[in-house]
């Protein structure tokens, strides 16, 4: 008797709490109209086991971009800004650097130079500033830079420069038992510094490009080190291997807002079932930055042709959005 | 008023749940001893937030070895009969290999020329075995063979030769909030087909060696083809690097069967905080088999003597574990 008290008790209990999660606004920063109502409806009922949508937890795989998608990435990914402030550091011990490019252009400082860098170059500063002889000091490096370094327009630190609306939206998948994973073109190793506390994703749900890695013993104590290589460019197709390697699953709904992400969306929307595919379109010039195919970071131009083609939900940023960042938070909210 | 009564309640259920957890024997299949408990005090212990040794569940990390550790590896290791099979199904499309070593000797037959393969012939059969032009396609190739293949001694399918005291571990520590990785040398691809099924471990979550793949379109859809070459060898220092790649995170907690698991061993113990670091020791020749340096696969030499040194914890198949296999579950269980 006293175990049916119990479990009736606790049976309101779960109605209840279930019936908050069901009338609960999780996205009170994303305006009203189709795209928000869209990502309602795909959680609904994908995770109703009575609809014929309904998706098991085990496959609610979800993949987001990172630059541009979680945060801003203009006039260049933070990941840049870093690698810059780092190759300073580093040179220190590179006499070299001085007369070598590309490290010569940013040791002096010249941001002619340094605007005429391509993929190449970027690489070749990104390996350089992210190669370590133990892994595990990185994280210092990275957190401590982050507490000090601002956007060079926006004069605030990068990490209050994420999206706010899609924070609202990473949690609400949460709830709602999607396992998400962020898959950008981004190093790894710089992501994982800050990424688990700033959206609340573990490190092991944190894909990225990857540079080689060799185990070695120092001091009779196991270390890995990071070397100046490239081992897996996490971009295009990359998402797509890097995807199949390490989760194994289709992804059931994939947020990006490039053509780097197109080839991740066409792999998860080729899987059988409900799926839900979502460009972010940069279209606030106020509150952020105005790009799409003609930038050099986050070129958007096939996608959003595919985008209409099957029928894919477009964020469009000035519209969809009442504010971007967190510190936009008004107090009556 | 309504609230506190609930919330009473629910306290009262909480604890009765709770307190049958700690005193539940989780690890009926094992025989009461020293390894038996330093398992469960190990857990109690961490898992304890009033214990100085407490781990936060995010933290939780345990990476267990697969063939020899889970399931039966001798006199080859599952996947390698797998292989041979699979070889013979394939060759129908590949005449050459009538008169070419390695396949030769699996199409003829010839136990001794097999039995004399090593490292290189083995790879060589497993990178052309486990190729495919889909690898969607994969996992029903394995699970039919699987189906109606049988181990050559015991005459049991390979499904059944897993380790009955080990299930019953890796329940104990899912239960306990702990985040479960299989790091095996045996390929991923083999594992993913029925690992998660069979331990209860997600896709996301087994870890093995892997070929490289590549991404296609065919017929307007994307497809991941595996290529017959080796991208990363998941043994030795190998098992360190992808656990720093794949994870980010030092397990807290180790369990393996041979020297290709000690570098992971190392790895985690070289952590701060409490570690457990388990090895099984395979002295039961009545009931599995008895090796442990003279074998070719799953060779323990080194790792025995650093387990000894760094009082890791050893488990005496023979004396420790009561039952080997779920077949021998008796009813009055």
């Amino acid at each position: 008797m006293k175990h049916l008290t119990f479990l009736i008790f606790l049976t309101f209990l779960l109605i209840s709490c279930k019936k908050e999660t069901q009338t609960k606004d999780f996205l009170p920063s994303w305006n009203d109209g189709t795209v928000k109502s869209s990502i309602v409806n795909f959680v609904k009922s994908v995770t109703d086991p009575d609809n014929t949508e309904f998706i098991k937890k085990e496959d609610r795989i979800v993949t987001f971009d990172n630059d541009g998608t979680l945060w801003v990435e203009q006039p260049l990914p933070t990941q840049m800004f870093f690698a810059f402030d780092r190759i300073k550091e580093l040179s220190k011990n590179k006499p070299k650097w001085k007369k070598q490019q590309p490290f010569k252009a940013i040791l002096e400082g010249d941001t002619a130079t340094i605007a005429s860098f391509h993929t190449k170059e970027a690489l070749q500063i990104v390996l350089n500033a992210n190669a370590i002889d133990d892994v595990e000091k990185f994280d210092v490096v990275v957190n401590d830079w982050l507490k000090t370094a601002q956007h060079p327009t926006f004069n605030k630190p990068y990490t209050d420069l994420v999206y706010q609306p899609m924070l609202e939206l990473l949690n609400y998948l949460q709830v709602n038992d999607f396992k998400i994973y962020i898959v950008s073109g981004g190093s790894l190793e710089f992501m994982r510094a800050w990424a688990s506390e700033l959206y609340g994703i573990p490190s092991e749900q944190i894909i990225g490009t990857t540079l080689k890695t060799q185990e070695t013993i120092i001091e009779g104590k196991p270390v890995v080190q990071r070397l100046s290589e490239l081992e897996h460019n996490d971009d295009h197709e990359g998402k797509v291997i890097s995807i199949e390697k390490i989760i194994g699953k289709k992804p059931v709904m994939v947020v990006g807002n490039s053509d780097g992400d197109l080839e991740m969306m066409q792999y998860a929307f080729s899987g059988k079932g409900s799926r839900f595919i979502m460009y972010l379109n940069h279209t606030d010039e106020d509150r952020e930055f105005l790009y799409d195919k003609d930038t050099k970071y986050g070129v958007l131009k096939k996608g959003i042709i595919e985008a209409e083609k099957n029928n894919w939900t477009v964020i469009d940023m000035k519209n969809d959005w009442k504010i971007v960042y967190p510190f936009q938070k008004t107090n009556t909210k």
